[in-house]
């Protein structure tokens, strides 16, 4: 804007185009594709690209805008995630070079960022694993290093105790738990690392798709616990990666 | 009704007053005290006397079945549980041997049973100590041994790792805790004894009065876990004392 | 642990060496199968081992897991339970010994144990069948004897009440009901046998999966009524076997 | 509307005159206290004038719509229910002659009709005692005889079995229940005498505010059951004694 | 009773006999079909017999429980609702006299009562239809004539206050609605005529599967209003027909 | 009413006839198809005419009634919502000038009225896209001229603060959004234009369907915000056509 | 904002500073009273000022606001709501000639604008009377004239139909009701006025603080109602005074 | 542990008391103070300490652990929380040197840590100012700097977009909202700061305590949004202090 305001005091820049370039001209940060219109801006805004969501887009759809975000950005890769299996050899194939995570539904084409910081990726049981899968594949996209510590429900105590050390070492923690999603207070009693719960929708009966769980988490009796969306794996990356990253820039 | 039939088989009861007499006649197992009908048999079909539920019942009311209740039985105390705090100093004029639990909201007319075998009342934080208070006076109302653990919630775990061999020892756990209600879960994952799970209403906001806790238990990780209502130490306390009884009993 | 601590005190173990066999060695009571890592502790802390959950795993994952659990045991047999109607002809191939419970959709690897206490699964109606059968089948390979009374709903009072004997003679009661849930109410008027509900999800309109039957059995009238999730056969059958064993083992 | 029809064909009511009267005139059925509205063509429509629902008005409210209703009709009481404690004291100096009945919390202005019929009040427990009376009070003053069987929970059998005489004789049955509800699947399954079941606010914890009674009720096994909102005797009696007055009205 | 009593006193049965006859004997009321036990004496106790849930039953099992009631009673036909569109052409070939009810998805084995008193039908729109014919069916097996008024949503009240002649002619009003369940209100308003209400599972969004229309119908200004389950045209239909009944019978 | 009243005057009608005419003769308002009763008054009554609701109809129920519905208006095109792709293509054939939208599955047959004022309709995302088209169709098709602004998320907020002349030069707005459903509120802080909410079910886990959104709709901090049920762009069209048509009538 | 950038154009302005201006200056929009930074620009924005929310403000606060609120403002009053019993007074005192609504719990300083267009307030009855009080006033306050219709409950349609001519006189109507909430459905069925309806907290039992209602107004079958949050009188008058305002401006 | 076991090694330490050390020795990591149980080791498991939770807790027993937090660290302040007004003048007498914070009804004993990092704190309206002001109290308690942003309702985007500088320079942010909690929406597509949302139980009606906001900060389409129980300004404070703690620490 400051550039534009000195085009303006200069005179290089009448006023009405000011004011119109202000409101709606190339800097109005939208990519309009016909079907979708892309906030092309939030990567300046937030530091993160957007991010296309599968569910309920066409192959064509998805193609179309990940290449579209693909251009936009050369420092990150651009993410899709819970895409639907009958995408994913269209992507292959459109995208050769892609990488596909098959248990996370999600993809990335262009190369991953140098991961800065470390987020640690916490599941309950093995039926939690795609979502986990989700946490660590964006969290790895958004560019912070992933470790996994699997099938360490609270009902068999030594699992988790036993992975302490991991829990440790990393600068923030992605804890997801399906059923009583009591994990997260288990893992908050026994380190300060800052600590994401995902609750899934794991469970039948009373369970109401991951409502106990998340209810659960909500309530934790360990200080610090923050909850995500049910079965939002994508999310608690995101918000991870942020943490990790930040804990590991350089001093200004 | 054998005794009965016989009477009618030798002609010394008629046939129209057997009738009845099964239907409804000093048989019928009901204390009529006009503003209740107590269920006198209750003792006979289960082994377990009625007790006084006090909420909501006027002094009154409780100093009234409690005393039909104390006569009904010798082996058992008469029992009231919920008693508003102005209905105490009226009990113990009126009974003063009676054992009085403040804590527990409970009064016992009449001398404890023996106990037979032991309930182990295990508590998550100190908000949750009159329920478990409820369930620890009941237990030993109702002819069983009472252990207590307290303050051992699941964000320091090591204080209920502590307590493993005073849990080993009891024949049947009544695991007591709010907010999240991972107690039962982590508790049930280190030992195999009965464990009867009661949800409080201790927590805020997304705890609603329990359902946090109430559904996590009914979804423990845990296998056997099972629940009972929201603050019923109770009816927790019932039923453990039946299976610690049950579990001593002579052999036939 | 006293055994390596021995070794320790003898010089023969060096304590960085005990250190680590205590957080992660061959104690560490996990055996990891890639997929899945199962706590074979479990038996060791709770007298009982681990079972299969099958719903949401593969055929491959199921025969596995069975596997392995089966090696770890020889006292036991391997059980797994929610099996997809796909895997039953798998699972007869590879064990044909196996004894498999079509209605409860489960199986078990191995000799059952010599059954110590008596069971009494009780249904309100056919269709809360598949429920029971699971309890039964669960509460004998968990070592308990089983009697079955079956439709005895309380629109019908006298089918329950004929029940008395066959109730009265078992060391512990799971009684199953969709619906309004009210026939533990009734069984546990008539009765002081400990006495595990059961809700299921049979009924339409504002049952809501279970939930009109689950509420009706957490606020039972009667005394000592603990209550297992929505079709939660399993977890009944785990906990009343465990009763069972307790109220008829050896004394001391 | 017949009758002003003929005098417009006979010329004697001008169309314009008919037209207004017809949509607002002394036909309109409407008393304006100001205050408040009456509808006072409900006798005429329903068989049953409108009654004054006490909750939320002053005594000068509740006696000027008392004094009112008691002016439109001389074949029926006026009614208030549902009073504040403060508004009796009131009503006996204005109304002397008036029928209060303290547990109910209600109030009859004028003199009862003869009954015709037979409503009887079932209730499972003490606390459900002010619903229970509220309905058999509202049925006696819509015109049935009335009887009452309380304190018949399912816990204990024998005392709703032991009433079947007393069931069997009536001509509508209202059933009150807190807690689980049950009460009234119990009953439907001993008679066919149409049921109307009441779910109270009696209970705690998973109860609801009755919640867990009406959810049972709606859901009830025994057919024919239907059920009015949480408390509602009010309800219950107007619909029991409408079933009953029908049972009985003379041969035409 | 009295019967097997007076032998007892005679002499010709023995006591022992006569205990075991009441507790499990001929008289036990169950007929029991391995796969089922029916509820035979229910006809003796409400004057109505059993029907035939066939939601989550096979054709067999339909077919047999079908032909045991259709055994059972002369005077009444053997019913079943909820049939599975699978199971009506093989019903057909085996009962060819059926009367079969394609709408409400129901069947009647067997000639129907004669009927005595009516019952109306009112629906509030076509989607309606099937819950309302359920109802219909039923009122008329159960022995009442049956009217039907549809199509009459309270947007456009004409439609409602013309029926009013055949509403207020009828003995018990059924009225179905969906969406706000506003319909019940209206009607009620109109006349006093004892009405049963019932939800149905037609809307979208925040209609809930009925809760909806449930909760309006529960809350009704109209007094006298009672209610069914959601959908449950059944229960609707028994109940009514029992108040119609009774509103004919010869006068004693 | 008053024609026919002059005639009964002039003695042309007789007064019985009268009465029946106006009861249910041929002003009742109704069109009776067998299978459905139109409101053929709604018109006349509101304005506007009845639209048939696809969902649930048969092809030829929804092919029966429209055309019934475009015989009863010329001013107004008969509109069908909500339609199942499968009988789009049978609505071509029988009505090929009629006009299909595929995005709202509703199609209008005869011509559209000369549009008054204007409706904006807002979508947050692609995925609200069906529910925002069927809005749009029902305005225009209701008489509103209709413009559109769509993939305008809060977390871009450039997009919808760019789109502010086009919202302020409307005459009524529909905003729709799932997810949290922050749109309304946003967009009402930005302008006063009288605004209609629609909260969509798209999300997952805790969005429930919609409810996230609506309940974020109904408690909006920018005020004058109204909502619609969840997913109902049918409704949000007919009141926003209603105000803006109104908002332009020719002055009297 | 373009006459800022004039200025930078002519270099009366510097740029830094236009920056600075944009950003926070006096262009801000806010007013900060220390305790409350108020939205100055909101009239400028949607055509209204800010409005006072005074639950849960100290009588000094509420006092402050107004004042400030009133100064920002010629043409329109300073307006409070939700007003505790114990500022009234205070009130009184510091604006003498501010317009208070008891009913309404409502206050407004400065003259009332000129009224444009009419707001019909309906209420179901007498307990719906103090949120149909503050739609009314504030839709007065907000520049409407505001007509009333009270005590129109369904159950006596004669007097809902008998204010048609009412209600077809106004240019937006405001529905109040409780209970079952079904007004705004009759009503919307008899005129195609744009209907605003709102559920209040009136009932008891099943209705839960207006649910009930509010569901009901949702899923109304009269097309085009929409709906505010339980017993938002206030949204209800802001949206219906816009509608009426709109449809009354003079031509351009 | 090491130490223990070299001393145990060196023969300096018996088996027996190394096993009874480990289990329940002075490393127990507990306080008894009779009433409660501190977990004194929590500061060296997780780095802050235990904190006083001061609802339903005596002014005795709030000062009592007070006393016993602040001897067992040096390093931190020892905390309470939601402390009853009551407390206050008691706590100001025995810890004169106190910080008490009305607002967060909280207090800090003992000087406060070096901050490292810095928190922002923004909430929505003046109503959130408690839950916000117990987030700067605890963050800034638990070692980070804390800056605030009031009053920024979505409504008045300006307010919150001109605050846009302030969000940015923060390490970790707070976000505090009620009613439709749609801030952190907007907040989150402004910044990538990680954003920690915080709904209160501000509003009425359809908020239902915080749950309409929790819904839409779990929802949020601003990706990474993480969210606490509503009204847990505590939780919310705790884990950003150490993200923000995190951001800023001495490079290894």
């Amino acid at each position: 804007m400051e550039a534009l305001l000195q085009d303006v005091a200069a005179g290089s820049v009448a006023v009405d185009d000011a004011v119109h370039r202000l409101a709606s001209g190339p800097m109005s940060g939208i990519s309009d594709l016909g079907f979708a219109r892309l906030d092309t801006h939030r990567g300046l805004r937030t530091g993160d690209p957007e991010v296309v969501y599968g569910e309920g887009k066409t192959p064509e759809q998805v193609l179309a805008i990940l290449g579209e975000l693909a251009n936009l950005s050369s420092s990150r890769p651009a993410l899709a995630t819970r895409l639907p299996e009958a995408v994913l050899p269209l992507l292959r194939e459109t995208f050769p070079d892609a990488l596909v995570d098959e248990a996370a539904r999600a993809v990335a084409v262009g190369p991953l960022p140098v991961p800065v910081g470390t987020v640690c990726v916490v599941a309950a049981g093995t039926s939690d694993g795609p979502v986990a899968a989700e946490a660590a594949f964006v969290a790895r996209a958004f560019g912070a290093e992933v470790t996994r510590v699997d099938d360490v429900g609270v009902a068999g105590l030594h699992r988790v105790v036993a992975a302490r050390p991991v829990l440790e070492s990393a600068d923030c923690l992605v804890v997801v738990a399906g059923m009583e999603g009591a994990l997260p207070s288990v893992v908050g009693g026994l380190t300060g690392v800052p600590l994401v719960a995902v609750p899934t929708s794991v469970g039948y009966g009373a369970s109401y798709g991951g409502v106990a769980a998340l209810l659960a988490m909500l309530n934790s009796c360990a200080p610090g616990v923050v909850v995500c969306n049910i079965d939002n794996g994508f999310g608690a990356g995101v918000f991870a990666a942020r943490v990790a990253r930040r804990a590991h820039r350089a001093a200004p």
